[in-house]
């Protein structure tokens, strides 16, 4: 959250760092809205991760930040919080005061962070937000038990409220649980494929990160009592938001900045990820994108070590190309699409003025960010 | 469940095989109930499962022996089905039809599948019901995202039930669920420990085996309308149940034939469990006692490569150390007296004789099983 937009917007013309749209976004109120989340969540979070018997404590403590590998306090970066911040504006949706949604901002980050301990183990990332994964440090039997005991904590936390509204809200979080797991499924059978379809990334992505931003953008709404036509809306709106937030993802992915993203130069391209940019490049036609087929498919054969001697101009060639079949470019369109049909989604539904001002500000946010 | 109860009885003296008490339990009384919940809940979790995206599917379809690792249909062993006849049961104890019973016998089925892929990746265990396990045919991240689907899917099935009783069921097995998971944490942490009481060790199996169970036998009743403290008081039976099942598995875990067990000889040994026979043994004192402390003591020392050189004889002699020093016979005991404890629970309660009669028989066969 360090990063102005203003220092962001005036070096968007580089070749890192660039992002792919530019509408004028309030950032004080967006910066508001992200620390409201975060304060008002976050000791509830810590609270319900108290529960747990030791070690799984220590261990979710260190998959959040809040103490390193040592066991000693730690200030760590835990994200940007935009769940949690979408969470609370979901119950204003509704009339309910934003604590209302409190719960529920609570069981998605929980339902978000276990599907990150459990997905780092089986896609093999040794790290995340610029710090070692728990299956790294703590070994794999703890990356899947405390990402089972935060799964069933998601569940208790609203459960335990006693209400129908809990119930409906768990129910739709169950629901975008199991999108995430399919999404999962589908990123890692796409993994042994030569081609994946735009579609089939575009679904692989609405399962993975739609979902549960759509879940965020109801459940507050859901607990605060809201009918199911308006919960469906807040999600459709919450679903698009997801998938402009991955399009922008898959940009940075290839094109961000390790010192803003955390991860290494080329991330995606050194996992073999067929994220969007190059799904669409590949299936732009023409020399560039016949080229660059060839050259995956062949990287295709290579061994893991084999993958991990290429050096970083192999890695720049291979971005350039799926940069000049427009691959970069289709992406960063998509993303504008995305925040449109999101955006537009809200005028089906009638919500207070300021909620519906504060989630276009939210939704700008997230296609302008730089990690 | 085709070893008849007098052929048991007739070989109950041989040291393999040989179990713990002999009730006059009513075979064909138990067979049935087994018989009716496997017939009720088995279309449905066949339902259930058929939800999951491809090869979800195909996984769990395996790991439920509905089809082989070449994907035939097969007929192989699914369990004993111990918890779906309860949850059909506790529906009547509620004085609900039993099929009121039947998204509760699912969902508990599904979490104990779930808490079962899990397991056995983390154990590093490559059989289960006399098949390779899901991990070793198609991978860890498979048995993780399948077992993740499974849990899931327990609280779909409940949840689009949409109704009060439904979520306080869910509630119910959030926290089921949570216990599991604590007591597999125990179980990985005593593994590094040189000693473990007989107190943790009893803990550690509540959590593992009591509180699952303890919900199988409150869920349908929840769903059938029953009150908290009914719903309390059946969950007390069954915790109960759960630590004498879990007695007698511990003892065939050393003891069992492995034609009925489906494990190899000495499994618990051969794994360096601390299981109630060796805790027990190990707390008794005397001369037994003591050298086995010192033999296991050593043992710990040694690396999984060496383990596995043992010979039967070496397995053989510690398990004859444990029987010597009372492990065994304590164990026995433990059954015994959980066994009463969960029969004795029914007396708080008015449930209808015929259903307290069922319950009384079912805890019976849970003791005397040889698998």
């Amino acid at each position: 959250m360090t990063t102005s937009t203003s220092a962001r917007q005036s070096t968007s013309t580089g070749k890192r760092g660039e992002t792919v749209a530019s509408p004028a976004i309030d950032t004080a109120s967006v910066t508001a809205l992200l620390e409201r989340g975060r304060t008002l969540a976050t000791p509830v979070l810590r609270a319900a991760v108290d529960r747990l018997a030791p070690p799984m404590d220590t261990v979710a403590a260190y998959h959040f930040g809040w103490i390193d590998a040592a066991g000693n306090p730690s200030t760590g970066d835990s994200g940007k919080a935009v769940r949690p911040a979408l969470a609370l504006l979901s119950a204003e949706a509704a009339g309910a005061a934003p604590e209302v949604g409190i719960p529920g901002a609570v069981a998605v980050e929980l339902v978000h962070n276990f599907s990150l301990l459990h997905d780092d183990l089986m896609d093999g990332d040794e790290q995340r937000r610029h710090r070692d994964t728990v299956w790294k440090v703590h070994g794999p039997a703890q990356a899947i038990l405390v990402g089972d005991a935060l799964f069933a904590l998601a569940n208790e936390i609203l459960l335990e409220l006693g209400t129908v509204e809990a119930g409906r809200a768990t129910c739709r979080l169950t629901l975008a649980t199991r999108k995430l797991i399919d999404g999962q499924a589908q990123d890692i059978s796409y993994e042994h494929r030569e081609r994946v379809t735009v579609e089939e990334c575009l679904e692989m992505e609405g399962n993975k990160t739609g979902a549960l931003l759509a879940c965020a953008v109801s459940i507050g709404a859901v607990l605060g009592g809201a009918d199911d036509r308006t919960a469906d809306i807040l999600e459709k709106y919450g679903y698009h938001l997801g998938l402009a937030f991955q399009a922008v993802d898959d940009v940075l992915g290839i094109w961000g900045d390790p010192d803003s993203t955390g991860k290494r130069t080329w991330s995606d391209l050194r996992q073999r990820k067929k994220s969007l940019p190059v799904v669409a490049a590949l299936a732009a036609g023409g020399e560039a994108s016949e080229r660059l087929a060839r050259i995956l498919a062949a990287d295709a054969k290579k061994t893991e070590t084999e993958f991990a001697d290429f050096t970083e101009e192999e890695f720049a060639s291979r971005a350039a190309l799926i940069e000049e079949a427009g691959g970069r470019e289709w992406t960063s369109q998509e993303a504008r699409r995305q925040h449109a049909t999101a955006i537009a989604a809200l005028d089906e539904i009638d919500i207070p003025e300021k909620v519906r001002a504060q989630l276009v500000a939210l939704a700008d946010f997230v296609v302008v960010r730089e990690r």
